[in-house]
């Protein structure tokens, strides 16, 4: 029909629980949460950042991890991930039975410091230790760039910053580089960018795209990715999220509006859009925010 | 950079006064239309859809078309359009000086009968002395068919009906075929299944495309028909928009996100985007409409 490479399916790593989370400043219960998790596990996501094990201090949303890791209904086959900022959160995590370890630095020294009160030495020798431990207890390691395309402070940021942060990450074999368009600022032509600058050290095949919707260029860009060879996406039923400590980021990519958009084009994901969209208008309702987005 | 074709600039034509606000159920005084227009011209607005000359018993909110077009202040070399249904549509538009006449169709015989309370056979007799007309005058003629991808009654729909009408309006020698997406449905394949289907007859190049972003999906549309050579979209201010007869469509393409896409894939439109945003903000502040999109 066309002359565009698409992969037969596309991999979602549902982020709505934490990334869509976290920047809420409205309290939402534990059992709303658990509620969340276990409507997208039944809509077929086949792995749900579900909750932070960083401190109840920086992010007070996400202090009852553990509960809900407790009341889940874990469906077989999903993996059920959690951010990890240190030795004592990576301890918490695997009490709670987590199956997956995401840690997390950025590309830009300023959102660095911001984020996480270190600079990205100093996130990567914060990180080793949980990417040892996370490995002796045989869980997959995922890593998270904050800012690939611009910051929010520093503007726009060089790929060969990218780079370098991937090249360490890659130097401690996490199992998954996820690079993050952290304020949702990239354009089709950023995707471009990024891969070029990553050439020959982390191909698209092999990173996972997370994508905000800040300007709507959310799935303009996965689209491109999908040409260039990009076969895994982040997205956060309803849009949900932002990051707290990035002005004037907005909403995640949308897992139903990616699910649409990828079906239309023939690529599975196993992924039921509807029900999708089911769960976030149920958190949006708990939320008493009724305005669609 | 990268491998795709981009072209070196994209014509806009800026739809916000009559698609956007056609679709208004409050009401909004005419000296707030005019200064709608008079903020796009001045934003650099190539082409204006300034309002429509239906009857105000189909369209009440565009009731005051002959005012606005008299009491804009007309920018050298912005062409200023209005929507024609009829002789009469086009008495009153020539009267009111409007530089260019937007006729319109569909590819949905529902859609048509609906729409405009016409067969698409019927539709195409009422178009030709309006052509006609046009021409006689001087005046160049864009001819809009409606649900060239999806109709909100029929489904999807066959591209050889597309192929048929667009056939019929290449025999009246129309300036300008625009084909529109009424209800926001598209994903990329459908653009390439559309540019199929009117392979031989009219070229990506010689068409305009009217996406609406339902779906989130207008940008990557988009993307996708700037790869295959389209040049030419519509968008609207702030995305103001849907359609009165169409079930379910939302805004269209917001214009400051795809000039915002545009500029940073280098490709030039002429579009001052944070003026836009501008313009559209104070429209929706006077529609008492706080909420962002």
């Amino acid at each position: 029909m066309n002359g565009w490479t698409h992969p037969r399916g596309v991999r979602i790593t549902e982020v709505g629980p934490r990334d869509g989370l976290q920047n809420e400043a409205r309290p939402i219960a534990t059992d709303d949460k658990v509620r969340f998790v276990d409507a997208l596990s039944a809509a077929g996501c086949a792995e749900i950042e579900v909750s932070s094990f960083v401190s109840p201090k920086w992010v007070p949303q996400l202090a009852d991890a553990e509960q809900v890791f407790a009341r889940i209904s874990r469906r077989p086959g999903c993996v059920y991930s959690a951010l990890v900022p240190n030795l004592e959160g990576l301890e918490r995590a695997l009490a709670a039975r987590v199956d997956k370890i995401a840690v997390f630095t950025a590309a830009s020294e300023t959102f660095s410091r911001r984020n996480t009160n270190a600079s990205i030495a100093e996130s990567l020798d914060r990180i080793r230790p949980v990417v040892d431990g996370a490995r002796a207890a045989r869980r997959p390691i995922r890593a998270y760039v904050s800012c690939v395309v611009r910051c929010p402070y520093e503007g726009p940021v060089d790929g060969r910053a990218v780079r370098r942060v991937v090249d360490s990450l890659r130097g401690m074999a996490v199992d998954e580089i996820d690079l993050g368009d952290t304020i949702g600022a990239a354009v089709p032509d950023d995707v471009d960018r990024l891969c070029d600058s990553l050439d020959g050290a982390l191909a698209p095949s092999d990173f996972v795209l997370h994508l905000h919707d800040t300007r709507r260029t959310a799935l303009a860009c996965a689209l491109r990715a999908l040409q260039l060879g990009v076969t895994r996406f982040d997205s956060s039923a309803g849009g949900l999220g932002g990051c707290p400590f990035a002005p004037g980021a907005r909403g995640n990519l949308a897992t139903e509006d990616l699910c649409y958009m990828l079906s239309g084009c023939g690529i599975e994901t196993g992924v039921d859009a509807s029900a999708i969209g089911a769960a976030a208008a149920s958190v949006k309702r708990t939320l008493g925010d009724s305005a669609s987005r």
